[in-house]
């Protein structure tokens, strides 16, 4: 009466690997759920700490087959295994993307890596290049993307609802770093402030590049300048916590972007406004199945996820009826979804389908030249800084 | 390198089997994801359809490793296989509950149920004195009661942050049946509407029991009467789609219940307000993530998962930080992994842990009575009519 | 140069007394700014307190010329002058409504009057019949049908716009008598919890009734019958202060309406809720410009007063542009220049403007009606009880 | 029995005078409506328009007694009656309002002048030399100062509540100007986009200034630098329509200011948040009655005007109870009640009562200054521009 298992190779899950993540690390258990959510991987090898004892540890806690001390091992031995992971998850911090990213493509094994790409443009283009080169599937997970109702916005800006976009505004407001946390032993605070380990962008470039990721995403605008004002509010801290950005995108349109995390009373409020000749959206991230649309001249409507004014670009990403919250995991097991569509249509030798989006590794590089412009704009005391 | 994974029993996924939930039923996915969530589960059994072909084409398609043509063969089978299912969860129509829970008991087997219990409170009333002979775990998939900010409400409540209760006003407001969906094909309208598939109660049954069982939850206050109106706006529709009712708990607390299928511009809005001599609570299920608290004399508070005003009722349930929204998939998956943490303790022969909380098949009992009472009350055109 | 005076008489404001409202009296502050705020009245003489030497104070206070130590000097004297008033405002409390209402009346002069009308049904049908025969205007201030949004809600209702009415849900809430006020000298709280001065309902006559009257205004239903749970919460209050009332509306509508003044974190939380078989509007006083309506199957949209949606019944009660907030005073002037334009028109032996809309002295009745009846059901444990 | 009128002389209502505001004149009626809601002036001589026979024609329709055919006529006609005006109205469009003003100075007339001051850096200088040696009063009309939330937050800024001040973020959103109105004959649109009548500033001056006087008045902050990128999306437009600001306080704050008439969706949305070290404050002029506190590490709380959080600040200009709101008009209407307390102050020769509050003169050349220092460092393609 039970199935043959072995037929089951037609529909098998992903296999999939992960470097970092280990215990206590907030991320790599989100990438895990993510993951797990659509039953479209299955978790069978992990590098999940730079401690090769804490990793094989960490791996038996989490039932995780075959553990691994590094990374390198790790890419190694699975690229010669017949039954090695399809797509290996990264899950480190910043300044340790670029290595395995390297790696995992160097071996043949498709990608998803967490956001931002890595801590130089130099070692981003390096990704680029090799991604190219190697045919794989590479998305970077600016979960955001994932919300149904910021792929109706996107839908909607391309279908020209909007007219002509003439303001693009974005905004991720915290309060976590309104005080010296990283001096307390906060594992996260910790290295976010830490340049060695961040990069050269604080603020910018943990929250700062998930928000100008939603706005390119959103409006599917390029930028064409930037002019930044980065601040250090916390006295001793070593990075920026406070980041104040004009916009100038090609086309003519304009922006504010303003990233911070000592804005009090504000827990995640990345928010983004577009408005255009003809229309306006609004959305905030903490209310993430709302979208609020004004066609100019008209009331204001109110569209929710699945609700009567949903689109099929947000349908298509859409698991629950409306009125029943979808949240974070939800957005975020999103991109790992349309990663393993990805991947599947690459392993078929099929050419990508166009519905299927996610971040790319080409945008993991917009993200730190961003960063980098930011950072050079504010040592110039706020001079306009040309992106491309 | 790899992990043993016999090493692994200690720390093994619980064997979930399914019965109903086949393709097209989207209560079943929801449990299916809901059960993945915590990685606490892996499905390997299922009878999802009545019809013996089609329960073994979707258990394919699934990738359920062994399919049964019906309930009944599965509750044997599982129950002498050395590796036989942990747990089954029921998510068939509302009068396809009573019978294969009853067959998974008798076989030993813990049972998690999707709500309404029973369509009758005789099914019930045996159904829970079945659960009290084996020493099984029943969980009731009142879903609600998983949200962390409702746990927290609970607590707060406890703890005596509202003083004596006055007030406790439920709504449930939907708008899905305003027209007669049930004549177009509409399998979900169809059966919710059909007596024979859903009980006496439409809208009582299907929502109604949910802002019951939500207003009892939090608050810990027994009803003492009710008086209802049931009411068929939508003429041939042969079940209540609008119900409101006059509450009286026991202990003077008084309070009015309104569910509606046809309050246009409604999707899911399930609202809970509490109200004592000290303070005042209100939650919406479709913001979950917040709860208003109200000190008397003081201002309103906004409480957040995971902010600063959580407690540990909330925060045991609660997966990601602050303003990264959870949803409706969260809420379910805690009613599992509740429910997983209970069956481990009765596994390992412990008393229950009184952390660990989910509603019950007492709780379900209680919702059949209060639809039985509100069906009586209105036909006696609005008596009070006792529960007890 | 400059204009004479004597030629203003076209265009003179109208001569305006008040019975009641001295020092310290919330409510004849508010009609004073009420009647001033248009600037088509001018407050010439008053009764403003019980006390003789008080009431002359109060006025010289407030310089207002003619000051009476009471109302039936106050309407002999005033109703002899060439100069007298054209109309006068009555803001005693309750149980002092009906005899200067009575003695203005007789001596021919139109009445502004706080509500409820009166503390029985006999007083009240008294002054409808007095109101016949003198063919006087007399407006009752019901000042929440003042409310541009509230306007536009009846017209899009008379419309049709949202079909046949199935539901109309009223809410009042407050809590500032969660505690025992009345026992520390609170004035306000004294009047309002003594049967002698208040009549037989507490909170269902102070809020209640507005909330009826509100329903009443938007739907243009009648109501057929209703069914009460009065409670009075706080212990040794002489009066209801809590009220849960089930309804049924002439031409199969239902709702649901409550009141109460212990719902803690409540300050003035009236909120009214129609739908109908093609739509719904949803509207809260504490956010008096803006209505949400959703036509069926179509997105949630937010009107604003004076804002794209905003029609013609909202346009000729709204002063400032969309986006400046009119509140609670600008409703109430609202209800003083719809009485001066049906004065207007009384006085140049017109007939009535079908645009001009204020509460009536028959509304006033349907309000002491609707106490009278909520009152007896409760007495009576809940029974239906037939409003005419 | 009548009060003898002569008795109220030391409680007579102030003689206003109004240059400006005739027929369709918006801002003229709004600055009636707030002189005559608290019952301390009475308008008794008007210049109303630059057109004599239309300024007498207006008086006389509105009732005021002495008309004037221009403002230097009624300047010298009033300074030398006995019972000439005590203050002056200047409600002209920009650029006439430095005459007037000067005038009436000059005759020795309180001012109170709608903003912004003058249309030029020259002439607001002149005007705070004028008015420092005349001693007179002279308010300008920033009516959002008025909201009792606002001087609630200005007085919590003041007492330390938020600690030191990191960041002040102004928005001005509106959408009335997303097509090109101006030439369809609309006379607001008309003159607010010439730069004869407005100065060099469109958006700028005309809501921007509110922002940035908004945010120095709660924050009490000087503005140090500023950095501007002045935007005009409509083509053919002559001035600005979208401004966006980077902005350096004195002390170390930072912030940015954006102030649009192209933001579809948007009808007047002013917002201002201040962050410091210890708590945030957030305030939405659409909802004025609210203020969002968050003391850092605690919940948000949600402070109401006239509720149970407000603070002598806001009581002193609060008229109803917490929950009936007051808008725009009774925002207005308290710069009047203000400007009337200092004028009663100073002509009885007393010194100014610190609590008496409105913006002045000076407040009026920041202003001037500011949206000077914006053209000149858009102009230079968005360098830093010195305020003092």
């Amino acid at each position: 009466m039970a199935v043959d298992p072995s037929k089951l190779t037609h529909n098998r899950r992903l296999r999939l690997g992960m470097v970092g993540g280990g215990p206590g690390a907030f991320i790599g258990a989100v990438h895990r759920i993510a993951a797990r959510l659509d039953d479209r991987y299955e978790l069978v090898a992990a590098a999940l700490s730079s401690d090769a004892q804490r990793s094989l540890a960490a791996a038996e806690e989490l039932r995780i087959p075959r553990a691994y001390p590094g990374f390198n091992e790790m890419a190694s031995a699975e690229s010669l295994r017949p039954d090695g992971i399809d797509v290996v998850s990264i899950v480190t911090p910043n300044h340790l993307h670029h290595a395995p990213a390297k790696a995992f493509l160097e071996a043949g094994i498709h990608v998803i890596c967490d956001k931002p790409l890595t801590t130089t443009v130099a070692e981003a283009e390096e990704l680029v290049a090799l991604v190219r080169k190697s045919g794989k599937v590479f998305a970077l997970t600016h979960n955001y993307t994932g919300y149904p109702m910021i792929r109706q916005a996107r839908a909607m800006v391309a279908n020209g609802e909007l007219g002509k976009i003439r303001l693009v505004q974005a905004e991720y407001l915290q309060d976590w770093l309104t005080e010296r946390l990283e001096e307390s032993g906060h594992k996260q605070a910790d290295w976010r402030t830490d340049p060695a380990r961040s990069g050269a962008g604080g603020c910018i470039g943990d929250i700062g590049t998930h928000a100008y990721n939603l706005a390119s995403f959103v409006t599917n605008l390029e930028l064409d300048q930037l002019l930044a004002q980065l601040s250090t509010f916390v006295p001793g801290r070593r990075l920026d916590d406070d980041v104040q950005i004009l916009l100038k995108w090609k086309g003519g349109a304009k922006g504010m972007l303003w990233a911070s995390q000592v804005a009090v009373g504000n827990e995640n409020g990345l928010t983004l406004r577009v408005y255009g000749t003809k229309g306006g959206l609004e959305w905030a991230q903490e209310h993430p199945n709302q979208l609020w649309f004004t066609p100019y001249g008209k009331p204001r409507q109110l569209l929710t996820r699945g609700g009567a004014g949903a689109i099929a670009a947000a349908g298509r990403v859409t698991r629950v009826p409306s009125g029943h919250p979808e949240g974070y995991l939800e957005g975020f097991a999103t991109i790992y979804a349309e990663a393993a569509r990805a991947i599947r249509t690459a392993q078929a030798g099929q050419k990508p389908d166009p519905a299927v989006i996610f971040p790319t590794v080409e945008d993991g590089l917009a993200g730190i030249k961003f960063i980098d412009a930011a950072v050079k704009s504010s040592a110039a005391n706020g001079a306009w800084v040309q992106l491309t």
